[in-house]
């Protein structure tokens, strides 16, 4: 059956010419300069938390930003060879992503004969902490768009580690968007409404929502707690530490891609937790595996959540405080050379795993760095072998972006990539 | 490699018995009796929206409640054949139940050396107004249980519907979970801890998530936007008419069970919703679709949202103002001899469909009604016949499940089913 084929040929709002059935891009694109917001927030919007943040700056949204409760994260193929075409969508996207920042729709409704610029599902929710940060995988620097040469070194696959069963179905890509926001249906509408400025450039590769932020990104933010039942995070990067994120996330001048300074590394793991086992094991199995108290969120060295990590500590009888493998001690930057991430990854649930029964959730881990092979790659090859958690991991996906700086002002997504190039 | 083989030997918080790990089931209906909530809410519970409900009453929660803003729905098959085991389930799930609908753990974390009770990663969250409501399939009443007497003629298998694709695996089952809460972390802690209560009894047979309530219950509620991008629910059974929950929802005398009178039977139909051919049609050619304005939700026969749908009225050419396919007609009770449904379904988003790369989305249908053949069913087969929309839409999956009346002082779900039996 044609999709709207059954239509009836005419209503209160004026009859249907099929000739003005134009693709949704194209007409999106157009809705774009219209400019007018005709679906706005309105009255059920939640005025407490219920903000637009600043979508233009240095870096992109979405990394420092205190982390949101929801997330969608897309990849996209890009299915043309055409770099102007690519570079049209960073600039299709860029202008749309700004408007959904501000909580508002991509375009008009254009009136009743043409379809929608905006898709409307958001319309009425506001911005809802949005932010939409856009991502470029290695293979983005192949052959078609004739980008290899400003491939940066650090953009190079992530290595296999032990225990990984990674599905490339829902791995890699050329291009991700992840949205964040306090409402789901914000950040939905947020991928839904890129997707389809998409069509014809770019396809979806692969989705993951998420609906409960795993980590604090800045220091006035609770500590939420992960599906193991464990506060996650509380030693996590904070964006108020200006001075740790030029250290540890922004690149700077060591790079070898001068386009990719003030961007960052972005790596995505879906972490399949197995919940059931976890749950078997007894609390001070729980504890030792990750090194701080269930209840509290305190080292095992400490009685409040924030109380130092002491990995030295011994009790009476001489044995470590925190054990071996706990998790904290196989994390910390101590025990990698002093390399740190910014943690900011959700959970999720994606049903029953038909194989055996059990529920498919877990961890969707991202994280941020300066450079991939000496911060994650580095701290997972110690947690893949020295993790007590392990046993209870598996690691599903896995993907690496380069993220390019904030977009000045005027400017788009990936606008130093192009530059005198 | 076995799941906490590897787990340190000793600890800050003493070292780990294996003697001393029984299953989680085991523990956690010990925990119960404990009564001890050791992790309760704290300061980072919403005090605006985050209330406990009412766990018992003539009713379930669940039903008539305000429509919460998330949904996780688990089916499970009975995996025993002993009616001991399942009413032992049923009166474990009751008390779970009760608990975390006061925002309490299911337990006591059992002190250092046994599992934890509960998971925990609802700690801290409190209630967020979730409700838990239980469902028994036809399935149930087969020979296992020495239930086959008991079992409602209401409770036959639904019937094909022309254009129905059903994944038998995402359908139907021996009994279901309803989790509704207006934070997705505490509903998936319900299911994730009710499931593990019934490990040994009954099995996950598959889930659905829900992020976007897509039907107001009450009239001071909101009507919400669904993927469509349309105000979906505008003139549903409203909790506050009584009456008509009376004759349209509640099991009343009529039935031939008397174990049913006041439950209801639950549809749920998982609907997937082709968004790309549905966002390529011209806004009028949607809202003659579904025979309202888009914006503000108006009837194409009014100006404002609650307005009248009037069936009946021709513009001055004589034509129907709300078109013949128009959805709020093919719906409507007077198209339909009357019948009611109340809707209570949630938006859903799984991902991309890796057959044709588009969202695999939609809405996850849910319907409660004192007879679905003459209600639902009745609905559903104008609709797959007469429904403008309906080549915008595939159902994935189908389910029937009758939900027991509510539970009484000192009761358990399912009492009346078992009693004088």
């Amino acid at each position: 059956m044609t999709p709207g084929a059954d239509l009836p040929a005419a209503g209160a709002s004026g009859g249907i010419s099929r000739r003005s059935l134009l693709t949704g891009s194209a007409l999106a694109v157009a809705g774009l300069a219209a400019a007018a917001a005709v679906i706005g927030p309105d009255s059920t919007a939640d005025a407490t938390s219920n903000r637009a943040l600043t979508f233009r700056g240095p870096h992109q949204a979405g990394i420092a930003t205190p982390a949101q409760d929801r997330l969608v994260f897309a990849s996209f193929d890009v299915s043309t060879g055409d770099r102007t075409s690519l570079r049209g969508l960073l600039a299709t996207w860029t202008k749309a992503a700004e408007q959904l920042t501000r909580g508002l729709p991509i375009g008009s409704p254009m009136g009743g004969y043409l379809p929608p610029a905006d898709t409307g599902e958001a319309a009425g929710l506001g911005p809802a902490n949005l932010t939409i940060t856009v991502g470029f995988g290695a293979s983005l620097f192949d052959h078609r768009f004739g980008l290899s040469s400003r491939r940066p070194a650090a953009l190079e696959d992530l290595p296999s580690f032990p225990g990984d069963a990674i599905d490339p179905t829902r791995s890699g890509g050329d291009l991700c968007i992840q949205a964040c926001s306090d409402d789901p249906q914000v950040a939905f509408h947020a991928v839904h409404n890129l997707s389809r400025l998409a069509l014809g450039t770019a396809a979806l590769r692969w989705i993951q929502s998420g609906f409960g932020r795993t980590s604090s990104t800045t220091a006035d933010q609770q500590t939420p707690r992960n599906l193991l039942g464990f506060k996650d995070g509380t030693n996590n990067l904070l964006a108020d530490d200006v001075g740790a994120f030029d250290r540890h996330v922004w690149v700077g001048d060591e790079t070898d891609q001068p386009w990719m300074r003030g961007g960052t590394y972005l790596v995505a793991r879906r972490i399949r937790t197995h919940l059931e086992p976890w749950a078997a094991t007894p609390l001070s199995g729980q504890e030792d595996a990750i090194g701080r108290f269930k209840s509290s969120g305190a080292p095992l060295s400490g009685t409040r959540e924030h109380d130092r990590v002491d990995l030295e500590a011994l009790t009476s009888a001489g044995v470590m405080v925190i054990p071996q493998g706990a998790h904290v001690r196989a994390a910390a930057a101590t025990s990698n050379g002093g390399a740190k991430i910014l943690r900011r990854g959700y959970s999720f649930a994606d049903g029953v795993d038909p194989a055996t029964g059990e529920l498919d959730a877990g961890l969707f881990f991202i994280c941020f760095q300066k450079d991939p092979a000496t911060q994650f790659s580095k701290i997972q090859a110690n947690l893949s072998l020295n993790d007590a958690l392990r046993s209870y991991l598996t690691h599903t996906s896995s993907s690496l972006f380069a993220c390019p700086p904030g977009v000045t002002s005027g400017g788009t997504w990936g606008e130093s990539l192009f530059a005198n190039h």
